[in-house]
């Protein structure tokens, strides 16, 4: 154990291996990030909080107006239709913002993630050049208009309908119900002229009746160029929020609108002249879930933005923690920071630690994102709800700890902590709630990823795995070779070998998953019929949910791993390694009790543990000012008083 | 176990329920509460988020001047003073007003409790006489400076100086450095006319060299009757903060400050016209903490009022989670609220149960402050650090979750919990950081109350330990006798007895205490000398705190279990029963790891925590509703448009 009181770290050698730090964080998007870090490096693009709603929402759209002038959004669209097709760096872009305001990363991406995306995944060349363009260039602004009142979590069910008119050749967009009504949306309060509005199509070929054809989406105009609604569009204000003061939510009311057929985006479905429907897809819940798909860049932007907004908090945290002195000094020498503390290492580093194992997944999930394989579209879109619900609660706790190791001055708005709070809180609920998202990934790793089981209620997804009648074993996504590796030069036995051991620490999470899976299964086997199948699966909710969390964290490893085994050797890697390690520990006290009662941790081992954050911590100290600096969080955007002095 | 789906649960005899449960959590105070209830039921009380700063503070003082024209502050001071002398009444009635806006609290607390409570109990006869009256009825607006930019946790090393001037025969109040500038103070922003000024009396009698005394409050002037510095003092506002928009915080700086000898408050330490100091109190360590220790009504409201918010944010989301659906149906009969869920259950039902647990501690504590036994008192201060602590802990948790559970609703600004979150954010910092809070009821617990340990440093601190030489045990306060029976009836042995056995859970949390205690003080008395001193208190700080908390913990549940065991039986008390039962479970369940490791839970037990949690959840959700009412939150306070559909 080394003293407590550790030398300034912004010495040479810190300085230096911050940079190379910042490299590998940064992933292959290091270009991009440092491109947009420097267009966003001052200090009036961060929150001012005595601004009005009104005025936080046009300085927003100011900036995005000045962002789209610098070409930042072409990078989100295909290079046929007005961009420039680098996935990943739209969305390492719409991340970055994050570090100045994270109402400026919303409507970013409400804007060029969700409409766009929405036009450029779900519509076809006529749409792509009727309004890619505006949307790259902010001539067309636009809202993302799926979330109704009654339906936040279960999409499938929205009640809006756009009904086929066949004698004018027009869809006729209505809310029938009180809960149709579009709620939360970004934009929908103000700045949107259009709507990408989702709604059960209804329509029939000639002689049929007209029926149902399940949620398609459609391009609305739902404001004229004043700004006042259109007839039949009646718009409502969010009002104030949390935090996100600069994202005009909105909602919308629609009474019998009427759009043009075009209006569709039907790359998905389509409705002829005659009213004919048709699909590419057969199935209405496998056409559902496939649009839904492709619009899974928001859920990545989310998840990417979360993880920088809690880089931000612990820098500011840490940099507090190394200038604050209170009591004493321990010796004649030396004097001690509050980081010098046992206590507060403890608060700050395992979450740093977290933040670097996160921030290496997220490079991992952009670039299965950017790649688009058809075959990994499934779990990877499973992967991605994981991610996102571990990676916002991370943020979260994050953001609130951070706030509390600043006392007082983490209180006061300018020192950003307590608007980032205000700003990252609904991002546990936004593109997903996170409970329903580790659901939706235990369901799907239970079922096999079975075509036909999403949609199903969860009576008939009970049913299903519960005659399945087969053992459940998780499938692992392809693993990097680096990973097969280091399991095979690894001992089998995680009992005897030591807890830094890198084959050890994946065989833990591993196991962990496995055997969360196995008893899932078993305990929703025990359904007998359709009578008790909602009971099993209610009584084993909270079995199912930890199975979400644990095979995400074990994702989360293994890209933390992997891309550290991928590093040059060096003192540089080897401080990861022991980040790495912090970052397990935590893991495993965090869930000690599940490891000892399930006997995958011995007593003796458990206690390792506790001592072994303990002794991370310490070690770690000397290099927490380094640690925060290669987040590279671009300095204007640290502006706080509390770190002046000192 | 039941089936998810229950009647609903404002059947009358759930109602007639309700109304017992409030009588039992209202405890000594329901008449109080009731009359500060109806005086606060009113909508336009809660806090508009469209409020400017002024509008915010000028609306918070327009209330109190009519809670004061109702005499509402009475209860705070003594008959003889002006006042009505029943301070129990004074916590609760604050307490109360944390329904309406945490705001409001505040400032009352502060003008109220903090500055009148400096006046009352620093203060003479001549301060009473003087000042009292106007503070109850707002002629005399103060603020309370004791913390300093530099000095928060630490204040008995503030840096304002008092030095007195025996030819003018007055004190100079000066900020010698910029780290001596009183911070965060409520009210010194704006609307305070004087101090409450916190500072080292510095003084000498004829013939000595003036020296200093310690820390001592004085009485100073800061602004003139139209709101200026008076000469000599800079204030300064702290501006926007992460809530409390009500409550102007703000700076002061002093130089050369000149005051009437008058206006120290000369309970504890005076000055005679040549300068020469007296005390009741010799030690100047001693006589710091007596002066603190009059204070800790402030805590005691700061942990009063946090259990009132996390009540609120629990009625607001229960009431959601009752009316709220998504998803299937499970039968042909039924709709599944989301509270039906597990998930759902698991996140509110637990915090509910604590949320009853430290309303009946809060009870104990607030009867303990009234009884003002002065043998008690050092234990008193401790355990208040404690439950402040825990308290505060609580309901930002229970708030989150709250603000969550409800989704984007949840989010929004008129329907409170996101204005709630903000404002109860920094109750874990003031009044005492928590951190700090649990470690000094760890350092009381191990130095067993000795005189002579306060005001030491951490390394001197653990030389005491080391050197007493004794076997720690926990000293028990002074329990009910109801403990005492229960522990007399019930079997010692913890292993074989059921977990809802009232004495095997009092066992297991005082056998967690005693352990946690004991070995604490094994590991500090490995300090060999001065120079190990502070990497033992270091290494050891994680282990301090849980003794804190561990500490915390039992004396809560002992609260509860008393409470419920002095209630009429039958079955509301049955139900409150099951509410103490999910308390512990969830305690153990979020300990879990340590039970196990110290052998003091099997394996096989723990696995029946975990189902124990699951089934009571099941078992209190027919409940809820009259679970939440009992809490009897005023009805326009609960105002928020999610609840009014469904």
């Amino acid at each position: 154990m080394s003293a407590p009181v550790t030398p300034d770290t912004t010495a040479s050698g810190d300085t230096a291996a911050a940079g190379i730090l910042r490299e590998i964080l940064d992933g292959p998007w290091h270009e991009t990030r440092e491109m947009v870090r420097e267009n966003i490096d001052r200090a009036e693009l961060l929150p001012d909080p005595s601004r009005t709603l009104d005025q936080a929402r046009a300085q927003i759209l100011d900036t995005m107006r000045s962002l789209a002038g610098n070409g930042f959004a072409a990078p989100g669209f295909a290079a046929d239709h007005g961009g420039t097709g680098d996935v990943g760096a739209a969305v390492t872009g719409i991340e970055t913002l994050g570090y100045a305001d994270l109402s400026l990363m919303v409507k970013s991406g409400v804007q060029w993630g969700l409409f766009g995306g929405a036009v450029e995944n779900l519509g076809t060349a006529r749409h792509h050049e009727k309004y890619v363009p505006g949307i790259i260039n902010l001539d067309v602004l636009g809202c993302f208009a799926m979330t109704e009142t009654g339906h936040g979590s279960n999409v499938a069910a929205v009640e809006t309908t756009a009904t086929y008119d066949a004698a004018t050749q027009e869809f006729v967009v209505h809310s029938p119900t009180a809960s149709a009504r579009k709620d939360y949306i970004g934009g929908a309060a103000e700045h949107a002229r259009v709507a990408a509005v989702f709604a059960q199509l209804i329509t029939g070929g000639p002689g049929e009746e007209p029926e149902g054809r399940g949620v398609h989406c459609f391009v609305v105009p739902i404001r004229d160029d004043d700004g006042n609604d259109l007839p039949g569009v009646t718009t409502s204000d969010c009002g104030y929020k949390g935090g996100l003061a600069g994202v005009d939510n909105g909602r919308i009311m629609f009474d019998q609108v009427r759009i043009p057929a075009e209006n569709l985006l039907n790359r998905y479905g389509d409705v002829a002249e005659d009213g004919t429907y048709s699909s590419p897809i057969e199935s209405t819940n496998k056409r559902f879930f496939t649009m839904l798909g492709t619009l899974i860049r928001g859920r990545v932007c989310v998840a990417a933005t979360a993880g920088a907004a809690g880089r931000k908090a612990l820098t500011l945290a840490t940099r507090y923690g190394l200038l604050r002195r209170q009591f004493e000094a321990p010796d004649e020498q030396g004097e001690v920071t509050i980081l010098d503390y046992l206590g507060h290492q403890r608060k700050l580093l395992p979450l740093i630690a977290k933040s670097y194992a996160i921030a290496m997944a997220q490079n991992d999930i952009t670039a299965r994102l950017a790649a688009a394989d058809p075959d990994g579209a499934r779990r990877l879109e499973a992967d991605v709800a994981g991610f996102k619900a571990y990676s916002t609660w991370h943020a979260s706790n994050a953001v609130n700890t951070a706030r509390e190791a600043c006392g007082g001055a983490g209180y006061l708005a300018e020192n950003q902590l307590s608007i980032i709070r205000g700003d990252i809180d609904v991002f546990t609920t936004f593109e997903g709630d996170n409970t329903v998202l580790y659901q939706l990934v235990g369901k799907e790793l239970l079922g096999a990823y079975a075509d036909d089981i999403r949609g199903l209620s969860a009576r008939g997804w009970v049913r299903f795995v519960a005659t399945m009648a087969r053992d459940v074993v998780a499938e692992k996504t392809a693993v990097r070779q680096v990973i097969q590796t280091i399991l095979d030069d690894s001992d089998e036995d995680t009992d005897d070998s030591s807890l830094t051991n890198r084959g050890t620490q994946i065989r833990l999470l591993r196991k962990r998953e496995d055997h969360l899976l196995r008893t899932c299964a078993q305990r929703l086997q025990k359904s007998k019929s359709d009578d008790d199948a909602f009971d099993v699966f209610n009584s084993a909710q909270d079995h199912l949910l930890k199975v979400g969390h644990a095979h995400t964290e074990r994702l989360v490893l293994e890209s933390m791993i992997a891309t550290i085994a991928e590093c040059e050797d060096g003192p540089v890697r080897e401080l990861l390694w022991k980040v790495c390690d912090l970052f397990v520990y935590s893991v495993l006290e965090a869930d000690l009790a599940w490891f000892l009662m399930h006997r995958h941790v011995s007593v003796e081992r458990a206690k390792a543990v506790r001592r072994g954050v303990n002794d991370l911590c310490t070690d770690l100290r000397p290099h927490a000012r380094a640690l925060v600096d290669a987040f590279g969080i671009p300095e204007q955007l640290l502006t706080a008083p509390m770190l002046d002095h000192g």
